[in-house]
């Protein structure tokens, strides 16, 4: 945890973006590192569990981080908390909450409310469109013989 | 939403991953496209909606979508929420639901019932460690004069 709170701190030092820093780490050993670069990359995804879970599973050659625990200087937002769950690591330690994020500007809080909501009460308007039409992209999908599942 | 559909389509075909496709839309025009890619780029976060994000704010180098319109072929994951979120657009459509997702085995609402949880009771253990040492690096940030707020 020192070294992704050390990363948050040179992400602020370096104009890279928010004060947020993680690590995955891999049998005891940090085997990818991320910092905040929204703001410097132009990349509103650009988080730093986001970040450092790329790195990792780059590093791995895999799309699933198995074994692998992350230490991020903050409870992740809903993004990256998805982000986390689509890698599925074992474990995951937080140092600051979303309630010391929401205190410096960052309105994690205000995200995990929407995405509670049903879609057709947020405040970005979601409207469906074409469904039958995309289903038959997921039927082709279902009766793909080659496909990767994950 | 037709070029959602066919890049879904586009991305099933060429083995990228699974079949969801996304674009980014700004004045009337299509400014960036994105199919999933997560097994063919070893990379859990690049779904179609965080591909077209992604593009998007590089096409405009910004890291706010202001004005533009995402259509994509399903109902965004939770990830996919947070990053919409995030690069705050004006509107979304999408096609297929959660519920045509969880069909065909891709179970965004598993994740939306974990994010709803109470952090200590979720699936993944989230477990806090040295608060107060990451607080210091909010500290710094809100001292620091010459920083990008987003």
């Amino acid at each position: 945890m020192s070294k992704a709170i050390e990363l948050a701190k040179k992400g602020v030092d370096s104009n890279a973006g928010g004060p947020f820093g993680a690590v995955v780490v891999k049998n005891g050993e940090i085997i990818a590192e991320g910092y905040n670069k929204v703001t410097s990359n132009n990349d509103p995804t650009a988080h730093a569990e986001v970040v450092a879970i790329r790195n990792a599973c780059k590093k791995l050659n895999s799309f699933q981080l198995e074994d692998c625990i992350i230490y991020t200087s903050c409870e992740p937002c809903p993004m990256c908390l998805g982000a986390i769950y689509w890698a599925r690591p074992k474990k995951v330690y937080y140092a600051c909450t979303r309630d010391d994020a929401s205190h410096i500007n960052f309105d994690d809080q205000f995200i995990y409310n929407e995405i509670s909501k049903e879609i057709n009460g947020r405040q970005i308007p979601f409207i469906n469109l074409m469904r039958k039409e995309a289903l038959t992209v997921f039927k082709n999908w279902t009766d793909k013989e080659d496909k990767t599942v994950y």
